[in-house]
């Protein structure tokens, strides 16, 4: 008998009718004869409202307490699924994460999950019922309810799947799939049929946002099979495994674009040891996180470094680093919030060269000018004015020929 | 150092406002030196919130996942309560029934507390933090959620006062504590300083609401000094306690009414073994609470019995009683819901004789007809014409001195 963990996400699950229309789902696969055990987001709006609530009561909500908070919207949702699985006729256990044995570390907030012990959701599945776990959540060594941060209930699923050595783990949510571009700005985007764990890692960390980086990481690692598939329509999806699975690649799997980052660059620091390391430190020291790197060839005994970071983090990233480049004695540090990522990324890139000299071709005829690049053996990442960027990702969509 | 453990009701923290209200009350008891465990119900209006989602999800939501779904709302409340109490500079942990150690039987929806273990409470009192502790849930040996049925966050208090050995369990609620007549019936009802564990489970059996039964019963068992008091008004409210703690004692405590009874009565049961007893078990096996039970001598070989159910189920006692009535050869069942009961209560009154004849003499006075009876040592109960409960509440509150 096979083993299904099927994660539904917050939209799948807004309404009582959306309830039930998942509940038929998971029971049209326990019919079909898997053991099925599910994960829940908390219902649409759910979580904001207790964001709301805890903002009405504390200014700053300790992050502990918080967690209590936000467990209950997920708790909430296996509850209702339970319910409307059972009225259908098949027995179901909803389980919180704590009950479904997500042991975390004690990081309020954004908990890292330590271990699994799923002998609640083993007993239940082997009853024959449908186990419905409570996502985005688990308790710490310390007996303290803790919560994951984004993306959390996938990456309970992924560590369930794991757990319990489920054949796979399919990820529903409100696209098909896994498409080559956008949709919103590459009207032909294609469904790819199967990515690598490893391009799915460039495409999440690039832009994409059908999968947080953390999860894809945690499937990769434990070899679990993953599938995202659209909880509205019956279609395949994209099923994300091994390079070594993915048959006839194209060089390119999809272009991923974000424009959520902001460019800083240093300029002018002088030619000593760690006068580099020590303004990224500076940034690192605050937690927040550095993507980009591009350092220049030294001109005259100094250099430039350009990084980008979170646009939400840019104030407190200039404020870390405009002391640090002041005492290193560098010319200025510049901000630069008009910019945008655009990656192509492909893990048969490696096998085919020319592909840098196309993308760089391809902007160029557009008139795009190319800011700042960073590659992986995988991906080529290049900063454009934010004002170019849907042009450039149509652009390579077009000359890759994805569509 | 005391420990004391303090009970708040939805009502009291039905808006943020009123959280932090609450809060202050507590952080105000821990800087008085106590250590403090607060039991939490749900906020206002969310277990109804809840229970409307889940009519939207199921017609009959199973009782096992609406106790994991109800649970959610006493979890959010202490959450919150926690939060509002470290806004004021005081350390506190939130803790589910189960973290809280409230072990209880399998019966979902009205659970009986099995065991209590409290180390997780311990831990936060003895590390300086006040506990707050969602109320009303617990957790079944099976490991499954469960959920204490009405009064419940008040038997959550009772039982962690129980097990902690708390110096006193405050249950604060919207009254000021306990009176001698309901306020709206009788504008000069008094404020009762103190009342025995009996009266309170006489005077709550017979209809007043500012704690269930099970919860005294709890406290009387455990030797638990349980104190009512208000949440909104700084004032010393009622104590309940042993009746050798209880001075100076009037005859008389306090009037309840309740009006939510109705009448059974079966004419014409044949004098045979068992016919009575029969009757009563056919209600008995619907799972309807029979109240006051009264038989009639025999006339003729025959007798009647009358007694009173809650008038949500009469429809299901009379269904219950007319097939084995007829098959007793009963003359007819007869129902009534036009009934009230006015139940006068007090330890003192086993002392006192003629406390009887004076309620029937302060009823008759009044030209109300009392249509049943039922006494213990300590009550008497009286049930009339509903359009008369208020009439004779007030009646009997002068005739015995309480305004």
């Amino acid at each position: 008998m096979s083993l299904l963990v099927q994660k539904y996400g917050g939209t799948s699950l807004a309404t009582p009718e959306r309830v039930g229309h998942v509940a038929r789902r998971v029971v049209a696969s326990a019919d079909a004869g898997a053991q099925v055990c599910v994960v829940v987001s908390a219902m649409g709006a759910a979580t904001d409202d207790l964001l709301s609530l805890a903002g009405g009561v504390s200014a700053a909500p300790p992050a502990a307490d918080l967690d209590v908070l936000l467990a209950t919207g997920e708790q909430a949702s296996s509850a209702l699924l339970s319910m409307a699985i059972r009225d259908l006729g098949r027995a179901a256990v909803p389980l919180t994460g704590a009950q479904a044995g997500i042991v975390t570390d004690a990081r309020h907030g954004r908990a890292r999950i330590a271990e699994v012990r799923p002998g609640q959701v083993r007993a239940a599945l082997e009853a024959g019922a449908v186990a419905v776990v409570a996502g985005f959540q688990g308790v710490c060594a310390g007996g303290r309810l803790t919560t994951l941060g984004r993306g959390g209930s996938d990456t309970t699923a992924v560590a369930l799947a794991a757990a319990l050595g489920a054949d796979r783990c399919e990820i529903y949510t409100d696209v098909e799939g896994v498409l080559s571009a956008d949709p919103r700005v590459v009207p032909d985007a294609r469904l790819l049929p199967a990515v690598a764990y490893e391009e799915m890692l460039e495409l999440s960390a690039s832009g994409a946002r059908v999968l947080v980086g953390r999860s894809v990481e945690y499937a990769r690692r434990h070899g679990v099979r993953l599938a995202v598939r659209s909880s509205f329509e019956d279609v395949p999806g994209t099923e994300v495994t091994a390079a070594s699975e993915v048959l006839e690649r194209p060089a390119i799997s999809g272009i991923a674009h974000d424009t959520s980052e902001a460019r800083v660059t240093v300029a002018g620091i002088p030619a000593r040891p760690h006068a580099v390391a020590g303004l990224l430190r500076s940034v690192a020291e605050e937690a927040i996180d550095v993507d980009m790197i591009v350092q220049g060839a030294p001109v005259d005994g100094a250099t430039d470094i350009s990084f980008t970071v979170p646009e939400h983090d840019l104030l407190r990233a200039e404020a870390a680093v405009a002391p640090a480049a002041a005492a290193a004695g560098c010319r200025g540090v510049e901000t630069d919030r008009g910019v945008g990522k655009v990656s192509v990324v492909g893990v048969g890139m490696s096998g085919h060269s020319g592909v840098a000299m196309r993308v760089f071709e391809t902007l160029s005829e557009e008139g795009i000018d190319v800011e700042l690049v960073s590659t992986s053996s995988i991906r080529i990442s290049c900063l454009v004015r934010v004002g170019a960027v849907a042009c450039a990702v149509r652009a390579l969509h077009r000359a890759f020929g994805l569509g």
